[in-house]
């Protein structure tokens, strides 16, 4: 196995390096997201976890209270940031080309091309992908982490790193429940082995069950890092 | 953008310095597999895509023609492998510790634990991810991706490197088509639109529904590969 420990130790150290680059300017973005009175959040899940049909259901519920825009993150294709773009805000597609993941980068280079103010919350749909947008910070104060229900409870022990920094995670498409095998009680006991503390919402986008607790939780989440004038 | 496409740039370079020393492994282990009489399948998938219950209904239908061993590839836990080690055939249980995919280098070592010969199917199944796998050759002569159902007919076009190369896309937990909307049509349009020309198999293996197509086409595939006195 030793070949594989240092082909493994070779990528690892690369990481580490361009994490480094990233987290530096991810603390940037952060900074200027701040001074601008905005809080970006940074939504994490798999393909096909339903993110974009949140995000989708998320504006339409806080565009009352909120001065929504979006990024989109994909590796080829528009066709999400024209799903949101049709609800009338401010979007930005990211094609990534092949890249696996959204970097602060790419969010600093889609910062500059949104009107903030006076948009006040940036939602960021990243890369369809739960094991690499883990270890990129995109400058967001708040990180969403949606796992489908037909994906199964036990995708938490096995991409850890994905959760385990999560100040929510979202089950999505409960109206699945009742077709596939679901254990939300295993769910929990693995957030809770992993060191995961944050709360855990369900909810479907397509029946609209517990998306108001979401965007509540949402708002006081997003109201925390907002300033007073701004709330 | 400037700063983006140089951040990219970057990484795209040494991503093929990693993927040129890959690509020289995955020669290695093809050729260490065509020499003993084996054949690899490297089967791809996003998290919960149903890649372990794909191999579980594999394995059972082929095995009194194929002498079978797995190669279970998770970033953390053994919970995959065993699974698949209840049906009494060898397993290796690779954990990438936090890698976003298999490598070939990994497989290496994977296959020296593996008593080949006799076994002559190693099917493979790569880390939940239906990004970064793609790049990365393993030493297969068959590439299968697996899409769910509910993960949506349109990942093709937003994640086209996995199905570029795919041999077969195999549609997997068909018994959910009638609780999500899934166009079978728009899905095989966009992968004659990203070229691909591999076959589509729609299974089910909760029902057991084109379990016996997938497993036909398997043997077919694997079969143009061994050599003819062990067919």
């Amino acid at each position: 196995m030793q070949q594989t420990e240092q082909h493994l130790g070779l990528r690892v150290m690369m990481l580490a390096k361009l994490t480094a680059g990233n987290d530096a300017q991810a603390t940037i973005n952060r900074a200027r997201l701040d001074q601008a009175g905005a809080v970006a959040v940074n939504i994490i899940g798999s393909p096909g976890a339903g993110k974009t049909a949140l995000l989708e259901c998320t504006v339409r519920v806080l565009r009352a209270d909120l001065n929504c825009a979006v990024i989109e993150g994909d590796l080829c294709t528009s066709r999400d940031g024209e799903r949101v773009a049709a609800l009338g805000i401010p979007v930005v597609q990211i094609n990534t080309s092949g890249a696996c993941h959204l970097d602060a980068g790419m969010v600093s280079a889609a910062l500059e091309a949104l009107p903030i103010p006076p948009c006040n919350l940036i939602l960021i749909e990243n890369v369809g992908n739960l094991v690499c947008p883990a270890a990129f910070e995109l400058g967001e104060r708040v990180r969403v982490v949606v796992l489908s229900v037909p994906e199964g409870h036990d995708k938490v022990a096995k991409y850890p790193a994905a959760f385990r920094h999560a100040d929510l995670v979202v089950v999505s498409k409960t109206d699945l429940l009742e077709a596939v095998d679901f254990d939300a009680a295993a769910l929990h006991a693995d957030l809770r082995s992993i060191g995961c503390e944050a709360p855990v919402l369900e909810l479907s986008a397509k029946t609209g069950a517990g998306t108001g607790a979401w965007a509540a939780w949402l708002r006081g989440a997003v109201g925390r890092h907002l300033r007073p004038e701004r709330r």
